[in-house]
């Protein structure tokens, strides 16, 4: 038998037949990291696998048993598309942390935070739309755009984050091209990759320009609440709650498992967000959304997450300590807060061409490319201290290092081009190692 | 502040910042049905809902308590984008109930069947495509595929399911139209909403003709299992394996509430099904996952759909008995299977039109309308029978027979036109009672 009609090959007979934007969908380097990074001997500094293994096991399971008991009837059964009324409610309090002053009627519940950013972008993207955003930024938002064949521009931030006048520039060249800018896509607190955070006093300017430009803001902040050193700054949307729409997520502070975010979003967009999603799953999850309300209810989240802040600070200092002890050639930035180290590799290196020989040393990053709609970006890397221990950071970053210093010693004698020229390996590629 | 540059409205300051897609989606009338349907005076004839009265909450709280605290560290971390391995195994088991031969790795768990639905529409649906699909078809399917701005040509049912002859000439038709149909949609078990089962001979014509026109099947079967006095037939994937995505879920035969469905799909279709799925929610709940496979590995699953059987045709006698008791002027179908019956009522009433009366008489339903993409079916109505006790699926269709009874004293007077010109009430209004 043939599918000979649809134009198909014999490996794939329904190659004919994708929609265009289905070329647009390549394997994402997150992906095959996960695959990577789940081999015990290699130190994965490359996922944002959150650390969990501090949770109180015990009283969680027991939480879900009187859930399911008391409550099996409603937690088995189909829910709102909007979410749990009872959940939202409880996130309004959670966003109140940052300042924000929200309704539960203002909240759609996602699954995962990801879930957000995909529906925010069908609901506002047409092929070829121009979306603004931090350069580097999340890998993960930038795989959302590519699917929905929207273009990325990049603004650049400094120490401070996103800088203003660099975005009123941005937004101005892209009006004058008579370009359709539907938003910015900003992650203001301990940025993904960058590590920095959006100053306060910059954070009504970029409103500003916003405003000015007729471009809304999508907000995205899953690491506000894990500063190391300082109470959390007030969130962009508790200065402009009609101009953005602003994602959360239970994923860093709690636990990714059950896959709950959300976003808070002015009231027609809320609407266009619930029926995209209803489109999309129905419903979350009720039995994800009782266990988050269940776990805010009864357990000391806050007093946990205060636990989670002191150990990632640890492992922040652990792989500062260690980067500076074993690759001081290279440059970074200190983060105080979230998961992440952006290192700028020395001249002459290529962070994508070099991961199939991290990974033979068994210690593995996500390559700065990642992290730009353009592919640039090749000089750098990100570094996730979340998940291993200090002590496993610590001979990661070793490993790493010994990788850096075969690199650097190939462009001493072979010149600059020479590490480039093993770009011909393919990344991602499950077997990579 | 204004954002008039986003060519906005007072109520809506991003109106102009849509994208083309979002004025396709609109409030479904199942959205409104879970609100009405909510309320305890209703006798909701509407939902899908199934009864899980019958689970054994005990033995499932237990369960999640211990896959908590002896798994905690996977069940509440991130997963796999193409879902938990040991599930996809399990998955394998159930499918093979309905004679299909399938590796673990074909398959893809989803956030329910209703992602897979959208997955399957993001990876082939350009706008202005054509699907085929039975006349009527299920409502989220026929919302998903609006949102992807698909056209949807429906084909005629009988009581032995989609018709192959009607089948073939719709293809024909359309080729000769140079339109490009990208797949069929088709219900083969128990069909949402025409309670009917494609014959065992037609299968394999249908899948001939799909083939002879390089149409993909998408075979959407959350109902399979739930027949009430036969083996379940063989799939249609069963019979072709390259040419069927097939989607199944674990929202009849177990609980929504955890929202786990799947799609088995070709290889090649596979792996773009799993991109699409990461762009959308990164991966699903492994809480979840591992939670639907704790249930299959450690309770009697196949024996409580036995009894959700038992208990469906029970529901489905009383439905009936109660038409012919009460409303013996409609006409109907008596499924062998599944959750609903298609009434046919009698000439000049609207169903659409109906609604508001009806529910104000405290009993709700989906009118027929919801089911085609052109809107029309006014004359039919669906009735579930899955989610109330008999008495009150009797209790239900006798506050019915009212409605129907004052609306045939209407046409009668006025004649048909009478009873649609109520029609400007807006359906769906969430305070329409």
């Amino acid at each position: 038998m043939t599918h000979s009609d649809s134009g198909g090959t014999r490996l794939d007979p329904w190659l004919g037949s994708y929609a265009s934007r289905a070329h647009n969908m390549r394997a994402s380097e997150i992906r095959a990291l996960f695959a990577v990074a789940s081999r015990p001997e290699v130190v994965s500094l490359a996922g944002g696998m959150p650390y969990i293994g501090g949770l109180p096991l015990e009283e969680i399971g027991e939480m879900m048993r009187r859930l399911i008991v008391e409550h099996g009837e409603t937690a088995l059964q189909y829910g709102s598309g909007q979410g749990d009324e009872n959940l939202r409610e409880h996130i309004t309090h959670v966003m109140a942390l940052e300042g924000i002053r929200a309704h539960p009627d203002d909240v759609v519940v996602t699954t995962g935070s990801q879930q957000a950013l995909d529906l925010v972008t069908t609901v506002f993207i047409d092929p070829g739309d121009v979306i603004v955003a931090e350069a580097p930024s999340y890998v993960g938002a930038l795989g959302v755009f590519r699917a929905h064949e929207a273009d990325v521009v990049h603004v650049p931030m400094d120490e401070n984050g996103l800088i203003p006048v660099a975005l009123a520039s941005t937004l101005a060249g892209l009006k004058a091209e008579g370009r359709r800018v539907k938003f910015l896509y900003t992650v203001p607190n301990y940025h993904n990759p960058g590590g920095v955070t959006l100053s306060l006093e910059r954070r009504p300017q970029i409103l500003e320009i916003c405003r000015r430009f007729g471009v809304l803001v999508l907000e995205d902040n899953p690491y506000g609440l894990l500063g190391f050193d300082r109470e959390p700054l007030p969130a962009m949307r508790s200065m402009d709650a009609e101009g953005v729409i602003y994602l959360g997520s239970f994923s860093k502070t709690f636990a990714p498992g059950f896959r709950v975010g959300w976003a808070a979003a002015p009231h027609a967009v809320r609407d266009k967000l619930v029926l995209a999603s209803e489109s999309a799953i129905l419903c979350p999850s009720n039995a994800s959304q009782m266990a988050i309300a269940s776990y805010l209810e009864h357990s000391d989240w806050q007093g946990q997450i205060k636990k989670f802040r002191e150990q990632y600070r640890e492992r922040r200092d652990a792989m500062i300590h260690a980067l500076e002890e074993f690759i001081p050639e290279a440059s970074w930035n200190v983060p105080d807060g979230g998961f992440y180290v952006w290192v700028k590799l020395p001249d002459g290196l290529d962070a994508k061409a070099m991961l199939p020989r991290a990974v033979t040393a068994r210690v593995a990053y996500v390559p700065g490319t990642a992290f730009y709609f353009d592919g640039s970006g090749s000089n750098y890397m990100r570094l996730s201290y979340c998940y291993p221990t200090p002590e496993r950071i610590r001979e990661g970053v070793q490993r790493l290092a010994g990788v850096v210093e075969a690199e650097m010693e190939t462009v001493r004698i072979f010149g600059p081009g020479a590490a480039g020229a093993t770009k011909t390996v393919q990344f991602p590629s499950p077997d990579l190692a």
